[in-house]
This record gives C-alpha cells, sequence and structure tokens, in this order.
C-alpha cells in the first residue's frame, strides 16, 4: 500500500543499504535482487518467521532479536552444508519503533554479517498490525549434488553433534523464572552461560564442509535431541541409538543433571539448541571428526543408527531409557 | 521454539506439502529446499509481506489474500523480466485461525501456482501474536545479465504501459466508502470491476519475455503512477514525460475522470496498480509492442525518456500539469 512507503524509502536508505553490499542486491534501489549462481554449485533456500513473545522476548536486546533470526536461518544451511551467499529481510515494525531500536536491530545484523560472511540482498519493511514480526529467508550454496538432507541415514552410521545440548532450553526456563538458577545451584556463570544460548544461537556455518563431504544426513537441532533425532529417523526409515551418558554438555546442564534431574530431561528434549546432528558413515567418521576439528567446530559422537522402524532408542550405562513425551525422559 | 512444532508438522502435511511438487522442495520434509540453478541463467529474488488491515482486509476471502500475496511478488518478477521459478511462504495464523479458513487459503494458492507455473520451495508456519501476515519471498530466472533495472531508462526511450490504471485505488476508495461508486456515477459492473481490480492484483507475468528481451528499463508500479515514473527517472538519472491523455483508463476510471476530477487524480497517483512500467528503445518500441501482443499482454505508449535531473513532466492536451502531492495532480 502506498501510505507507508515514503517512509519504507528512508528507512532503506539510513538503515538498510548499508547492509547490502553484494551488487547483486543493486543497493536495495530495485524491487528485486540479481544472484548470478556459481558453476557446479546448488543454491540451498530456507525462511524463518520469528515474531515477539513467541520466538524471542520484544524486550531482548534488539541487536539479539537481528542476531536470532538470522542465525536459526544461518543454522539451516549448515546442516545442510551450504555456505551462506545471502539473505533478504522482511520486517514488520510494531507502531512504537524508534530510530534508536532500529538502529541497534541493524547494528546486529551488521556485526553477524562479517561474523557469517554474508550479505543482505533485499527485502520489505512493513508496519506490523501489532508486535515485531522478522521473517528472513536466507541462500547458501553447496557443490551440486552435495545438498545433504535429514532423508539419508543408513545403518551403520556413527551419530555425531555439534556443541553441547540442552542449554537453551535452560536457558529459556531461566529467563521465566528467575528463581530457576538458584533453585538448580546454578552458579551465576553457569546461569549466565544458558541464558546467553537461549539468546544467541551459534548456527555452525564452519562445519558446512565437512557436512557436505562426509555426512549421509544432516539437520539441526531446534525441536529438541529427541524429537528430531526421530524426524532423521523416520526421514530416513532407520532405527538411531543414543547413548545419553555421551551427550556433550555444558557445566551447567551437568549440574541439573545432579541437583535437578527431571529439569535435565525436559531441558534434552526442549528446542532451540541450534546444533548440528549427523549421520556418518562408519568408515568416515573418523576423518569428519578431524575435519570438523580443522575447521574449528568440534564434534562429538553420540550414537549409531542402524535397521528399524523410525525410531529413537535411548540407553544410559546400557540401560534402556524410555521417553516420557511430558517429561522429555523416563527412566524405567 | 517447540511448543507450535508438532501442529506445524500437521499443517505442512495436511495443507502445504500438495502444494508442493517441485523436487527441490523435498516435499517440505527437510529444513531447506534445493534449488539447482539452470545454467546460463540469473536468479531474481524478491520478498513482500503483507500484514492484515494493512495491506488486505483481514475478513478479505481467504483465496484472494493468499493470491494477492503470491501474485505483488510475481509482479516484481516479471517487471524484472524473470520467469517465476518458485516461492517460499512464510505464514503467521491468528490465534483463531480455522481450518476451512487455511484449506481455502491453500486453494487460492494453488489456483495461483497452475496459472502461473509456480510452485511451492518451502517455508515456515508460526502462531501469530496477532493478525495474520504473509511473507514469500518468490525466485524467479532470466537470461544471465537480462534482468532488467529501473536505473537503465535512457533519453530517447519510448514509455509504455501495460492493462489499466488507477483501477485499484479506486477500488480500495469504494471499499471503505460504499457510498463511492454511487457518488460518483459508477455502473455496478464498474464498481465491480475496481473493487474486484483492488482484491486481486493481475501479475503481467506473460511480459517476462519481452521485457528481458527489450526493456532499457522496467519496474512495476506499485507506490502510484507519478511516483513510480519519478523512482525510475531518479535512478536512470533522466526526465520521464507522461501524457495524461494517453494513459490506459478502465471505463470505470473514464467515469471517474468526468464526474470527479479530483478523485480521478487521487486515483493516479493512489498505489497497488501492480501494472509493468517499461522504457523501451524507440528504434525497439515498435517490436515491443508486437512482441506484447503476441504473448497476451498488450502494453500502451504513455510518454517518452528525455535529458533531466530525475523529474517527471506531465502534460495535458500538450500543456503542463502540476503535481499537487495531497490530491496527486493540480492543472495550472
Amino acid at each position: 500500500m502506498a501510505a507507508d512507503r515514503p517512509g519504507e524509502f528512508e528507512l532503506i536508505k539510513t538503515y538498510f543499504a548499508p547492509l547490502a553490499k553484494d551488487p547483486g542486491s543493486l543497493g536495495l534501489t530495485d524491487d528485486a535482487a540479481v544472484l548470478t549462481p556459481r558453476a557446479g554449485f546448488d543454491l540451498v533456500l530456507t525462511k524463518d518467521v520469528l515474531a515477539a513473545d513467541i520466538h524471542f522476548f520484544a524486550d531482548d536486546a534488539p541487536e539479539a532479536i537481528a542476531a536470532k533470526a538470522l542465525r536459526v536461518n544461518l543454522s539451516d544451511l549448515a546442516a545442510k552444508g551450504a555456505v551462506p551467499r545471502g539473505y533478504l529481510l522482511g520486517l514488520a515494525l510494531p507502531s512504537d519503533w524508534t530510530a534508536n531500536w532500529l538502529d541497534r536491530f541493524c547494528k546486529g545484523l551488521a556485526a553477524d554479517q562479517a561474523a557469517y560472511d554474508v550479505q543482505l540482498l533485499g527485502g520489505d519493511t512493513i508496519r506490523s498490525g501489532n508486535g515485531l514480526q522478522v521473517s528472513i529467508t536466507a541462500i547458501g550454496e553447496v557443490p551440486a549434488g552435495r545438498a545433504v538432507r535429514r532423508s539419508g541415514a543408513r545403518p551403520g552410521d556413527k551419530l555425531f553433534l555439534t556443541g553441547t545440548i540442552g542449554d537453551a532450553a535452560a536457558g529459556l526456563k531461566a529467563r521465566l523464572d528467575p528463581g530457576f538458577g538458584t533453585k538448580c545451584g546454578l552458579t551465576k556463570s553457569e546461569e549466565s552461560h544458558i541464558l546467553n544460548r537461549y539468546l544467541l544461537p551459534k548456527p555452525r556455518a564452519k562445519l558446512a564442509g565437512p557436512i557436505s563431504e562426509f555426512a549421509n544426513a544432516a539437520m539441526d537441532v531446534s525441536d529438541g535431541l529427541v524429537a528430531d533425532c526421530g524426524h532423521m529417523a523416520k526421514a530416513s526409515g532407520v532405527a538411531v541409538a543414543i547413548d545419553l551418558n555421551k551427550l556433550p554438555l555444558s557445566d551447567a546442564l551437568k549440574r541439573l543433571r545432579k541437583v535437578a534431574p527431571d529439569e535435565f530431561t525436559r531441558c534434552l528434549n526442549g528446542g532451540d539448541d541450534y546444533e548440528v546432528l549427523a549421520s556418518i558413515p562408519a568408515n568416515r567418521a573418523a576423518a569428519f571428526q578431524q575435519a570438523s576439528e580443522v575447521v574449528g567446530c568440534p564434534v562429538t559422537k553420540i550414537g549409531s543408527v542402524g535397521e528399524g522402524p523410525g525410531s529413537v532408542d535411548l540407553t544410559e550405562a546400557g540401560a534402556p531409557v524410555e521417553i516420557n513425551p511430558n517429561l522429555g525422559f523416563r527412566h524405567f
């Protein structure tokens, strides 16, 4: 609608054009971006929409909101083995947006563009009828035919995971309940760690190369480890076996496991980890692990893939563990 | 956030997967889509976000909301000379969405996918904190180096326009004021025509080929004809001259011009036309016009391009016409 456009042109010039240095963005002066694909590469496209008070808190730092909106998309690209090429930003601003807020939001984007070597290509800014919404479409490239899917896990594969798991879900609990850290005996530094892990996912962009080179299947873990292992198992038509004692845990989650085991299992099955789960042929597992070290994104072996009907089998010290959908896990 | 995901998987399977027949969509079973670019083609990317009660009315038919959200993006592609390849859909559903509403929304997408030969590649569905928002990223392809920009208009070019102009702005007026048609002496059929033109833009997808082949510059007219001619003139560093008597007008707008000239000028300067404005070298103008007829998307010559400082000069029967920003145009 025309009425909000003059404002939009000013916004573009002041805030967004400085983020758009890729020639294909045409400096955001046109209706569309132009992307010349590199010969021998496929493009990977992903889109996530984040809304205030659903995916982030409206009073989060604007830099953090911007970073999260971009990073959840970069996480998808990395898990497909794709290197970011650019992104389009759809921004629905609430009526009470301020210049200072938008300036900080764009500073958050600028910092992440530098950190992840990605450029703004285009987008749209509108007045939101209500709260802030951020919709990002990210585009990555991967050697032709090498985009890695969820569905390629094969019996005999070994399962690997980046980073540590459960932190973000614990961070959300701490954010919602200021007494959570004390109740669970977390140190200040541990509480700060989980809060930050919820606020700012770390997309494993560096792992794109090794994923594309070695993985039969991969995906980012955003719905909870067990749920996402289930997605991979079903898509691949295999059984996934996870050893709980091998899961990579931060100090905060190790403490949670001791002090508040129910909270721990809930966190393990919570969302927002944005770590990469990869299924690697057994005879290439060592090479994958080495390549991950080389790019600075170490991985942990957490289980293996077998024949089966799309199931997830959990064990702890050799004993089977049952999943309680209400609690995450439940021990026999 | 994990909480809304189980519902999302059901939504994907029931409503969206049937829209995703392109192999690159991976049946919407993965985190991302994979697109293998065609050798010799560039990709054109565009993104528009539409919000309830800003860009459409919340009680519009769901089919029409879906169609409008897709079509405003297809209009951008056509104006760049690009043929649609696929799109990603970001859908923020209000809490009171119903299965019937979503079913009709997807039927609207399905009908347009067939009409414009485009497929759903991926996307994201979230619960909106408030009203409905639809964010679409569309991807088109154009022969390498032939994406047409706003900035290429050259002195000597002839200016062409598809369809008719001002209808959608008049339709919005009629939608907001049920007495508008009677006040302006419109017939029922004329009123219905303008209402429909506001509700359902017609992207000039068929013109992509001739635009890419012949145009020095092109853009879709969505902010009002004078404003968008100004954008092209500024981007190209030229002066654009428009002859008001040559503008293509529907019967409804012709009547408005006689009965309510102030409303007419406001509508000419209103938005939402989604017609294509193209600047064509004079020696290729006849061939362009012929090619437009051949593809079934005739164009009208409305003016020409000269040397100048990014200005728009309007004439009517040879006499200059001044623009009143509050009214659209104002005669001397």
